[in-house]
């Protein structure tokens, strides 16, 4: 057998016309180009044998494309797709679409993706990839494979305070999966309303409606979400984010824990538990997991993709003993898990405290973004106070009263900022007073681009502050 | 700084007593395993620098967890997790889950895990893993990577003919998951009755269920499904094998093909093509994806499971424009992408033409495999016949009229063969005649076990066609 490109080529021929159709298809093939140009054909006796037409048939089929100018071949090299066709279409009008501009994310919530830490990842991808079992490469476990249960069950235990056996994790795609498969779950077995936080990720409250749930907001203040509120509101659920309220940042008060604990023993509900970000601490004691204080009322859910990378993925459930087989039954009616390869990889990088190493350096970064803004905002801007900086990777810039947000978004988004209003958050239709204040995301922008976002931020944010006092004149003087 | 191991331990301290509760803490923690033995504590001055205490506190609290000996330190190399706890557990009564035993896996459509290709794999992750720009270690497109949906969109036209360009294909985590969102879609846009074939898998078929839809059946023959059965049956849809029907093996027969499109675009209908193995053919022309046909009424689903492995998972769909968004919904409410990373990687092993060497490799593996198996039944088993062959991962044993299957499969289950009769996967309640056969996967055991799991096959159908026999002759004798 002659040298073989390799490649997989799907040829449908007419059974009494076969040269006549295989060179058209090439043609074809080679014109759209679906065999781009440099492409090696297999050689004609290969390509003979596949489709069970005679090797002359092939030569011919390639000396008649030579000849036209689509393939080339040398003694020795085969043949190859040639430049003909690609020139031809670039012969074409671009394509219309514009590259959008290169915009600066400040937006709460996303990681830096350049803390990724590609050395380490590579060597835990290729600890699993050579030491993974024949078993471990075939359909894995619904709920994860082995390896990744017990990695997250020690890693939970140990950093958040979880009570956790590798038996009760779940793995899953990342957070907003667990979250839709954990509704699901809850819906099966009866549940209608759910308690969420005033503010939060707008995402995820359509996941958890989709899921057929209905929303029943509660409103958070500086403990943390108000709790009581759920004795009046007959509610199956609560979706929460105790350790670092999201946005706010607040965590919630030890008070407001057992009331919360309490009412969920008394009235067999559920406590979710969006546990985002609770590696990122800073200046403060952590705060442990709920979880560990009512470990049969709280679904705990976690998230690699604030401490490895977003495009790493990857979420962890533990849920109670109880309604474990529910979410497994919804994963399975769900169709999908997370690849197998992929998990054990994660499960390498936690073994070999890459992870860890990865919190730890993220957090250094964002600790010293967050003294960079905090110095930015008392020297620049001092009619404003930033709050929920003790923990997690995002922060809140109050603004003078009446600032207008929208203005600021706006005025951003013209300079190339991504920003967000504390208003976006919040559940559309809520009422009461809501002070004006932006989310700071220490995590979107690139090291370089730091410095530029608040750059940005102070001149967006004192604009709309000299706006609002300038209309307040005008107001005054009519 | 000393060396520091890196571990980040969450300990939630008592503010009035934080020398007695963290002792506690880390005892429980060794004691109970969290922190194993072996495991580096962070220097004094790190762990109280965390915790917010003195210095001297941690040390003395060290000093006494060493004094009770759960922790060792030496000057210079730190402090650690000593053998105590450790040898205290194994003391206890080893747990009494039992292992167990190895069975050889003949069922169909698994694909052999020893075939991954490590090497291959390995280079790819590399090559994307260091090639990744910022942009795409952040969260995801939801439909897939950019490089992704390329290297699929030309791989499925080169391999099997889809009209498909890189903005027309959907990332799945597997065939499941996508014909998961597919359903969905389907459901939100109104359908409400899908038709599926009388035999198939049922765990597709409880996912077309779950996303609400109900299931039609129509029978399959040797021209593969008898789609003129649709003009009667008021369906919004019909999933199909086309290539190479699941498990019987027939591929759907021209003239079926084109009655199928044109009845789908009378009744502007949805064609969900389960494309599952259509890369695995042996001594027939290669039969062209059914989309290429009607690209606007037909979504097409492949996946990498069986030409790379199961573990690498991943998979994808190509459907017409018109219903595109209401996929990509679907995916936004059910809160989950594979990993970029991950299928990142993919497109690096397509790119490199890792992935067509892996399944000329395979193809090449299980062409033997089945030539193996054509030869034992001819020669050990001359009542039964063979059929579904030119294609796929697994074909049919026919049996002699009036076998038991089920008495094979229980046999073949004592003898630690996993082995499944053709009526498990037909649609419960579907009348009409079966006549006895079992389907045999190629795919299953490693190459080690294909003879071995042979050798059983012959033994328990043999031993069925007897007792069928003796049963016979007893009957005749009452």
């Amino acid at each position: 057998v002659t040298l073989d490109s390799g490649l997989d080529l799907h040829v449908e021929l007419s059974p009494t016309r076969p040269a006549r159709s295989l060179e058209s298809r090439l043609r074809n093939a080679i014109v759209d180009g679906r065999l781009p140009r440099g492409t090696r054909l297999p050689p004609a006796r290969s390509l003979a044998a596949d489709l069970a037409i005679s090797r002359n048939t092939v030569a011919a089929v390639y000396a008649q494309l030579n000849a036209e100018g689509w393939l080339q071949s040398r003694v020795g090299a085969g043949t190859w797709v040639s430049d003909l066709a690609a020139e031809h279409r670039q012969a074409q009008p671009p394509s219309t679409r514009a590259t959008s501009r290169q915009s600066i994310d400040l937006r709460g919530g996303i990681p830096d993706p350049s803390g990724f830490p590609r050395r380490d990842w590579l060597a835990a991808v290729r600890a699993a990839t050579l030491g993974a079992g024949t078993s471990e490469l075939g359909y894995p476990d619904p709920a994860g494979t082995a390896k990744l249960r017990a990695a997250v069950s020690s890693y939970v235990a140990r950093t958040r305070g979880v009570a956790a056996r590798p038996d009760s994790v779940v793995v899953g795609q990342g957070f907003g999966e667990l979250l839709a498969l954990v509704c699901r779950a809850l819906v099966a077995r009866g549940a209608r309303r759910v308690a969420v936080e005033e503010y939060g990720h707008s995402t995820h409250r359509r996941v958890v409606a989709a899921a057929g749930l209905k929303l029943v907001p509660i409103t958070v203040d500086d403990d943390g979400a108000d709790v009581e509120q759920l004795e009046s509101l007959s509610v199956d659920a609560v979706l929460l984010t105790p350790a670092h309220q999201f946005p706010l940042g607040t965590p919630l008060s030890a008070r407001r824990r057992r009331q919360l604990t309490s009412w969920a023993d008394r009235n067999v509900a559920w406590i979710l538990e969006d546990d985002y970000d609770g590696e990122f601490r800073y200046d403060r004691r952590a705060i442990g997991a709920l979880q560990a204080l009512a470990p049969d009322r709280v679904i705990y859910v976690g998230t690699a993709s604030k401490a490895v990378a977003p495009s790493a993925g990857l979420g962890w459930a533990v849920p109670p003993a109880a309604i474990l087989p529910d979410i497994l039954e919804q994963r399975e009616l769900a169709g999908g898990q997370p690849a197998a390869l992929h998990q054990l990889a994660l499960a390498a990088l936690i073994d070999a405290h890459g992870y860890d190493r990865s919190v730890r350096r993220l957090r250094s970064l964002y600790r010293s973004r967050r003294t960079r803004l905090e110095n930015c905002v008392a020297s620049q801007l001092p009619d404003c106070e930033l709050t929920g900086l003790s923990a997690g990777l995002q922060c809140i810039l109050r603004l003078p009263p009446d600032t207008n947000e929208k203005h600021i978004e706006r005025s951003a988004a013209e300079r190339g900022l991504r920003l967000e209003g504390l208003a976006a958050f919040r559940v559309p239709g809520v009422t009461g007073s809501a002070p004006p204040a932006v989310v700071i995301g220490y995590g979107g922008p690139t090291p370089g681009q730091f410095d530029t976002a608040l750059a940005i931020l102070v001149e967006c944010v004192r604009e709309a502050i000299v706006t609002q006092h300038q209309g307040g004149r005008i107001d005054g003087s009519v």
